[in-house]
C-alpha cells in the first residue's frame, strides 16, 4: 500500500516502498517511521510531515502519461452530466495513458478501454497496475471496428475522429446511454456533432468547455493565479435513444 | 421504476407513474406503451419519443430545490479532485435541497448530510426517496457542534461561515482526507482559507472556480451561447494531515 | 447640449431637452433648474441629483440600436491592439447602427462608413447627428465591391462573409495598417483567417475573444455577477503589407 | 521616424535608425534599402520583408517596462468604457512605465502622470521620448496629496492603495468625470469601492475583469491556445458627481 507525506505548506512525496528510506530535499525519513505509522514523522532534520495511505486521487496525480492527457476539470464535467455510478459498465477508447479509463474505474463497476498503439497500451497496463485497478479491461483494437461489450451505460471518446465512432457506439449503449466525446478542436467538434444529429439512434444533448479559474489566497494576496491553462478541449454529450 | 421520454430533438419528459396516460405538447401517450416497451413509442398525434428506464442523472435533474444548489460543473470538480469513490465515506453539511449529498450518494459508499432548517430537511427527504437512494442519512444538527461520523474521506460544506466546522472536520477526517468548502463570495473563501492555513491539521491545497461555457454547434451556426451562468461559487479544498 | 442626472446609487437620466421640466420615477426637475445648474439639483420630491454636461459616452451607450451591436469590451480591444488615434482614417463596414464607426469617429480623424441597407442608413444618420459627429461620412455601397478612401490606416468589418472584403481593403489600406473584423461564428473566423492568410498583401496577427466579468462589490458580498454575456464575437486582425 | 519590417508569417522587426544596416537572423538589410523604400525588401539572402512606417502601436509594443505593465486588454476597456477623446484631460497615477498613460495620450488631449519613484520616471521620460509624445506631462509628486490639474475628465490610479487617492481625484475631476483604479486584488478592490461609496461626490459604476481569449486559427487547428494569461487586474469605475 503505497503512503503519501505532506507537510502543512502542501509539499507532498509519494512512498511506493516502505522498505527503504526515502530521501527528500527536507532530508530522508527512515523506513521504520514510513511503515509504522500513520501520523506525524519527521526526517533526519526535523522537518515534520503526516503520513497517511494514499488515496486513489494521489496516486491518480502520479500516473504516467503520454503528452496530453485529460485534465482533471474535464474528467469533472463527464461525471457530473452523466452521473456514472457504481452500477455503470463504461467503454473508452482511445485509452491514451489511460487516465480517463482509470478515473473513471474508481466509480463505475466495469470499464473496457480501447487502444490501437501497443505502446500506450504499455502504459496503460502499468498505470492499471499501479492504481490497483481490478475492473479495467484494455483492448488492443480499433473501436471504428465495433464494440464487443453491449448494454453499455457510457463511451468516452478522445479520438481524433470522433464520429467514426458513432456506428460502434449506437450498437455498444443501453437506450438513454451517454456517448461523449472529447475534442481539442472546433472542426473535431461540428463534424462530430452533425454526423450525430443525422444519425436516428442520437440525440445531441450539449457541447461544453470548461475553464478552471485558480486563485491564490493568501492574507491580502486574493486574486486569480497569473498563469492558466487556456484551453484543453471541448466535451459533447449525446444520447443513444 | 421512471420513464424518460426523449426525442431526436432533445425534447424530454420523465414518466413517475406509468399507469397513466401522460399528456404533453405533442400529443398523449397510452399507458399500456408507457409500461410496456422500451424503445420507441408514438403519441396519439404520430409524434415519436424513445422510452427508456431514467438515469440516475435524469432523476437528479428533477430534484426539488431551494433557491440555489449546486451546478453540476462544480460537483464535477469535487468529484475530480477529491476521487471520491465506492468506498469513500462522506459527510455533507448544510444539505440545502441535498443536491450536492444525492449526487455524492450515487458514488460513495455512505454519506451523512448535516442541516439544522427544518423545511430544508423535508425537502432532502423527499429528494432521496425520489432517487431511491438507500446510503444516505440526514441528520437535524449543527455540523458546528461536531461531526458523529469518525474516519471520514470526505466533508463537504456549504454553509455562509465555513470555518466555523473546521473543528469539527478535523476531528471527523482519516488524515489524508479532503475538506471542501464551496462559498459565494471572496469574503467567506478567504475567512475559510486563512482559518485553515493556521490550523496545524489541515493543509491548504487550492481554491478554483469552475467557468463551463456551453456552444451551439449547427451548421455554421457554431459560437459559445449568448448567455452564460456568470458566477455560482469558488471551491477551496484543504486535506487533514 | 445633453445632459446627465445621475444619483449617488447610479441612477441615471439624459436630459435631450433643458426647455421642458422632466418627469421620472423620482418625481420632476424644473427646466430652470436642468438650465441653469451644474452641480446638484432636487425633484419636487426632494430627491438629490447632480447634473452635468453629457459626455460622449453618456450619448453612445444611448444611440438607436438594431438586435445586435458591438459591446464596448470588443470595441475595446480594436482601439488597443490597433493603436487608432487622432490621426487616424478609419473605414468600416456594415454600419449595422453605427456604434463602432461613432466609437472610433470619437478619437479618430475621420471614418467613413459602407452599409448597403437603407433601414439602417437612417438610424446611423440618426445616430451620428445624436452624437455631435462631425467627421463620419456614411456611404451606401456594398464594400465587396471596393473601397474609394485610399491610404486607409484602419479597416473594420462586421459582415457575414468578411473574406469578400479583403480585396478592397488591400487596395485600400496603407503599408502596415490594421483590417479588423469582427464575426460570431467560428467558421465565419476560419474562412476569413485562411483566405488572408494565402493572401501575399496580409499578414495575419491573431484571432482573440473578449470576456468581461463584472463583479459585485458591496461589504461582504464580493463574487463575479450571476449573469454574464457568455459571447458576442471573434475579433481577427490581420495587417498590410 | 521609426519604420517595421514585417514577413508574410507576422515576423517583425524594430528600425530605430536606418542609417545602419540592420542585421537580423533572416539575414541583413541593406541601409539604403532601409532609407528609401516603403514597399517590399529583401535581405542579403532573399527574405522577402514589407517595410512600413511604425504605427504607435508598433512603438507602444516596444516601450521599456518595468516587471509588470497593464495590458492592452485592460487599456481597451478603460478607452471603451469612458469614451476618452482628443478633447479629453487626463491625470495619471503611478506612472510605472508609463504605458497606460502614453497610451491614453495617443488618444486624449494631455495627460500629467504623476510617479513618486524616480527610477520609473526616467524608464517613462525615456518611453515618452521614444513615442514622441507631446502632451504628456510628468510630475514627480504623490497623487494622494493632490492634483494639480483641474477640470479632467479622466483620472486613472495604478496604485497599491488606490482609496487615498479619492479625494484628490474629486477635487480634480469635473462633474461626471471618471475616476478608474486597476488593481491585482480583490481586498484592494473592496477598500476601494467601498470608500468611494461613502463619498459623496463619487458614483459607483462598476467593477469588472477582462479575460482575453486567444486562438489559434490554421486550417482544420481552431482552438483556444494552450497557454493564457489567468489574471492582470481588476478595473472599477467611479464617476464623480
Amino acid at each position: 500500500m503505497a503512503k503519501v507525506l505532506m507537510n502543512k505548506l502542501g509539499k507532498r512525496f509519494l512512498v511506493k516502498d516502505t522498505s527503504k528510506d526515502m530521501h527528500t530535499q527536507f532530508g530522508y525519513f527512515k523506513k521504520e517511521d514510513l511503515k509504522a505509522k500513520n501520523g506525524r514523522i519527521k526526517t533526519n532534520t526535523g522537518k515534520e510531515f503526516a503520513i497517511f495511505d494514499a488515496y486513489f486521487i494521489d496516486l491518480h496525480k502520479k500516473i504516467k502519461r503520454d503528452a496530453q492527457i485529460i485534465p482533471l476539470k474535464d474528467i469533472g464535467l463527464i461525471v457530473s452530466e452523466t452521473g456514472v455510478n457504481k452500477k455503470s459498465k463504461v467503454v473508452d477508447a482511445g485509452s491514451g495513458s489511460g487516465a480517463l479509463a482509470c478515473f473513471l474505474a474508481n466509480i463505475a463497476k466495469e470499464v473496457t478501454t480501447y487502444e490501437i498503439r501497443e505502446d500506450f497500451i504499455e502504459i496503460v497496463k502499468n498505470n492499471i497496475k499501479f492504481l490497483n485497478l481490478k475492473n479495467v479491461k484494455i483492448k488492443n483494437k480499433n473501436i471504428y471496428d465495433g464494440i464487443d461489450e453491449k448494454n453499455v451505460d457510457l463511451v468516452t471518446l478522445d479520438l481524433p475522429e470522433p464520429w467514426k465512432a458513432l456506428e460502434s457506439a449506437e450498437k455498444s449503449l443501453k437506450a438513454g446511454g451517454f456517448l461523449v466525446s472529447y475534442s481539442p478542436t472546433i472542426p473535431q467538434v461540428m463534424d462530430f456533432v452533425n454526423e450525430a444529429r443525422e444519425n436516428r439512434h442520437f440525440t445531441y444533448i450539449k457541447t461544453s468547455e470548461i475553464i478552471e479559474r485558480e486563485w491564490e489566497i493568501e492574507g491580502r494576496k486574493v486574486r486569480p493565479r497569473s498563469q492558466a491553462i487556456g484551453h484543453s478541449g471541448f466535451i459533447s454529450f449525446v444520447r443513444k435513444i
